[in-house]
């Protein structure tokens, strides 16, 4: 039996290795796919603020095996040591990329193009990187074109991880720990604090949200944030503009007088009524401008003039004209009203909160506030980890915001 | 092939027949039991107060048959219609009763002993009814004593359901529909008039507690409302007692600042000083006489003088000396302080309030308020139908119900 | 002061009203409306098969809130007792009806034209209905045109509540009773007959699936019940196809290797791989063509010539170019699907089963399997009550009911 | 001004300090109790088998917030790097201990006395440890004397956590990641090969089980468990073995008809009636042997010999005789059975499965099945580490363990 030496490559790293976690997820990540690794150099930050810095040898059992495992050790910021320009090739047909593409995170990513280093733009994950001349960024599969240059292979590619600033470890600890159990006076008082910060500094704020927000009597504190400037985009469904203004034509929500919490009989009717309504007049703009709809969310959006798109749904009943019925065209449209937000609060709706944390850079903070702690959990599981998660009642939440910011 | 009839009984309600769904209850229950019914007589309730009255004959296969299906129909109010006294028998040792024993339900009872309908006194569920003289109550199985004249088969027994009043429909509609997609607001309206009238009747009310009322930030609030008055009674665990002293002491709820909502490194022993500061003072009392307790939900308790027990569980660190450590013993004390109650509200306590749900005649109600829908869906399913439940965060239910009722 | 009757009317109502408790939703429907009764004649069906009748003064404030009244009680079965032809007016432009369209339960209607009972085509709730000559079919708001002829106001519109067969009664008592206490394979043996004596009636079975089939191991059952003939139509969305093929190239499912359990490393590209394949070969159906997927639930579905359709939403990622991306014409191929199903199954997608149920008639059979309580509760709130709720473990749910229906 | 240095001490640790990220631990705590770090000596692990060492320099505001800092520092495996003997102190009084007393982690600890470092012994979490000759042990704070010598302050405790074996990669992950939406297969594999090996290792397995096993129907299966010799401990409540005997004499369980699944008329007072029975024939023990009870899980528990305790909790209808009402005496009895268990599996009960995590050293693997992923995060999240959640539903569980374990 001859002994053949392990494929092996030298990677490198350096950062808050140790703060973020990241050499524990290297190691266990080179462990988990059968390699090994050596470490050949590691410098330790001495303090707080002081990068660390490690190089190593990995080896895996074949060169496919090491060739994953490179693929697998680049999000967490890891690079070939050895320096190479990233990999190019030609898309042969559109909406279509070469197998061996290179698919996004969410993390800040640079590609190595003619011995330079460039950062990706509009980074987002579940992408392609695209390269054309000196820039590159990320393209959606669908919006590929035959001939766009794409990044393959692993070469070239450089990921820095967000840091998990220590500074900010009140924050983090929630992004762990999704409870009930909380008090959420604290949570509010340091999201209202985040919401004046990317105001004061020139930011904008999206809000995803569900009709959980009329329903449970939210929509007037809602309001007041618009009213006071802390909401630019309003990104939602059907539902939410169709519930409000159910409550705005006839009081109720569901058929639900909101006042006196209980049902009204007919009320089930009401949304149809108020559909009809708003179909009738055209649509939410000139309703609003023909003073058929007073009041509510869409009222005050209309006025303040904030950016809101409302995506469609298999479960529609309607819609109301105002709905993006093809998802392909409310996905571009969300994305582009999310671009450059500084920060996006997500209100009861996994559907369209999911929807928006596939399109968020790694560095955009969420805050996703659900009553269901397992809604909570399944935002921040894919990938968006810069997830806040509040569980509580969204209506009081929104009344407990709407104090702080704009009291009275 | 003879026909033999099937075995009959003639049986008897009156009330609100229809609208308390009495009348789909009973056809409901003869057929699941593979018998069937012939309606003799049916006068209904021309107007919203007047009562229905049914005679009916029901069948079943057989005798035995016939005997379960009799004793199903007396809780949904049928008695039988020949009168005829309840049979009695002696127990033939402690603790156990005869085989054919009566197990009540919380509704209404009466016992017809010596040809007089005589009330069951301390109502409950689970319990064999003992009469003595002219009285009949209801006994614990573990209180019996070998003589004690107990009340077993079908004869003799009239249930009076508890009537659904129409005009408590908006409370009657949410026991039905537990849901978190409510406007919390419009309950918590409801509760505090609830409570107003309670207290303006002369009734005391019940709180049952768990330790998230704390962790939640609720304990000011619930603070505001001992002082004020509305606090008769407080049954909770040990827990509560001693996360109440943590925050007091240590400014920490299991360990997590409450005010900047983080944790405290090193907080996760704070709960076990204060366990042993406690048990050092001699307990609650005593450290609240010495100054060792200075604020807090227990403490509030010992100055207005509320009736509270704690009741112990396998799951308790210490505990703290206050702590009934014996079941049988806290399910007794607990009977005792909710003797007479004219309302209780259950926070956040699955454990304890199924324990108290145990003990209430179904005409006290019960609120219910947990973030957790399957809790309140829970104590609602073990037939205390009259619960009403609010599925919220306890902490900002709190907030709400301290401002409603003592504003400032 | 001059008294002035209140304005009243006089409804009739037939049918199983005790049983199916519509007897207390009129009673109820008035108090609550502030109106009130007096039953002019009520018959009761002495045995479990007989009919009851009734016939009831019911009286309101005003003339507007009669009205109001008399619309709710419809859906109740009530029908104004003097018999007047359904009132019709045309809609003055396309996607709107006037002001006082009928919107539809998902309830057997009838309208009265030209003093003909005639009975409403492809019942469904939340539609207009449309006279044309002498028929009568629910039309969705956004497909009337104008000049066709929509059911207005309150007279000639009869409905007749799915009666809740009492030989159903262990069926009907889960519909009420979500609880994941429950051992599920009583469930499963009941759901199985449903199946078979679907099929043996010649009835089509339209399963409603989301990816978590895949995730929980669940596909290769599926797929056992596809090959056996138990799967005509199949509702799903993007993603279930999308971890299906994962599945079916690499193995793993979100990247979490099904085998092992284990998440794989890089795995969480895996699905966008997956998706370029299936897009490049043109879709699921060449890419079965050319051997490209050879397994799964979609290959099987291919082969077995099921009617599937994929509806996209927000949150997709890709979509396959097989995903129907404008929901309008989702919803009506959904709804085509749907057509003449005997049965319907819903498993773990909140998202597509609202959709599916807001598209069935009453008496079309929903199964509704999840693991979380709270779907299977909104599914049923939404009006849909033949929901038949199981709450488990899907993938094991598949285990069981594969080896009851197709054992080997 | 003068410049006055901040308090510092030197520590030290070893072991798989990236691995198990005590590394970051310890970082970030020191930053977040407002210290500071400076790192004197790091020397990494150079393969996945060798140690890591450090020794730092961590400084505080004052004297006081260092000691405290110590404190956290020390259940992270820190040691102050100068050696000296841990302090002791006499206890003043029983039951309590001196104020500044050690409180315990469940991980292995090491007192140094009189120059040796000794191991403690019943190692558990919210212990004193006390000193007697040259021995070391946990004892709770209930069970001290007057005159015990317990370890107080900071210096001369050592703590080893556990270390996160990453050949237990798989099994680990699922500790961080509690989702319905992954296959149980592969759970229940895993589970049953460690449950193989701890019984081939000569160890003892305890279940602690809540009445939900009756419930789902996996009574059957885990009768199946206990014949093989699989459950060694059985720590239940009250309700177990009442609804255990509840379906054993009436088919029952809390009146729903397990193989039908409809709930039998009259049925919610079988459990009344068993109770009556056992507390009869004199308990579990004699109801077997005078043949009352022939099956059911404490048939089997008694016929097997399994070590089973029943403890009370204040909802206990009853109880059973066999019933340990004390809940100190209960949680005695409990750590007594556990003493030297391998392997603890807790099956959908919260309550008895934080009683038992509570006693639990650090080392002894615990898995969690509830089919709510709260339980099993909140029993994750109370310093249980090594728990492993599994969220499907009980009965299917145990349907397919028992299928691995015991086929046939």
């Amino acid at each position: 039996m001859s002994i053949v030496p392990a494929p092996s490559a030298v990677v490198a790293a350096e950062g808050h290795l140790i703060d973020s976690q990241l050499m524990t997820a290297i190691f266990d990540t080179v462990i988990e796919r059968g390699g090994a690794f050596e470490v050949l150099h590691f410098e330790i930050g001495r303090t707080n603020t002081e990068f660390s810095h490690v190089t190593m040898k990995v080896s895996a059992p074949s060169e496919p095996a090491l060739a994953a495992l490179l693929e697998t050790l680049i999000p967490l910021g890891c690079h070939v040591a050895a320096e190479q320009d990233a990999l190019v090739r030609a898309a042969d047909r559109d909406r279509c990329a070469p197998d061996d593409f290179y698919s996004t995170t969410n993390q800040r990513t640079e590609v190595r193009v003619d011995g330079r280093w460039v950062a990706v733009e509009r980074q987002r994950m579940d992408a392609a990187i695209v390269v054309e001349s000196d820039r590159a960024r990320c393209r959606k599969l669908r919006d590929l074109q035959a001939g766009d240059r794409v990044v393959c292979g692993l070469t070239g590619i450089r990921v820095t991880p967000e840091f998990r600033d220590r500074a900010r470890a009140g924050f983090t600890f929630m992004t762990n720990d999704v409870s009930s159990e909380r008090r959420v006076g604290a949570s509010v008082a340091r999201i209202a604090r985040m919401m004046r910060d990317t105001k004061a500094a020139g930011g904008r704020i999206a809000f995803v949200a569900g009709p959980v927000v009329v329903h449970t009597g939210g929509a007037a504190y809602f309001s007041r944030l618009i009213r006071a400037g802390y909401v630019d985009v309003l990104l939602a469904g059907n539902a939410l503009a169709v519930h409000d203004a159910e409550l705005a034509l006839f009081g109720t929500s569901l058929g639900v007088d909101l006042e006196a919490g209980a049902p009204v009989s007919g009320g089930h009717r009401h949304h149809m009524r108020a559909i009809n309504i708003i179909n009738r007049a055209g649509g939410i703009g000139p309703a609003v401008a023909a003073g058929v709809l007073h009041s509510g969310v869409m009222v005050e959006c209309v006025r303040a003039g904030v950016d809101y798109v409302l995506a469609g749904s298999v479960r529609d009943d309607g819609p109301i004209v105002d709905t993006v019925t093809d998802i392909i065209a409310a996905q571009d449209r969300y994305a582009a009203a999310l671009d450059g937000v500084g920060m996006t609060i997500v209100l009861s709706t996994m559907l369209h909160g999911i929807g928006v944390g596939n399109m968020l850079a790694a560095w955009v903070p969420v805050v996703c506030v659900d009553i269901n702690p397992a809604v909570v959990t399944k935002l921040a599981d894919r990938g968006s980890s810069q997830t806040i998660g509040v569980v509580t009642d969204v209506g009081l939440f929104l009344h407990q915001l709407a104090g702080q910011l704009v009291p009275g």
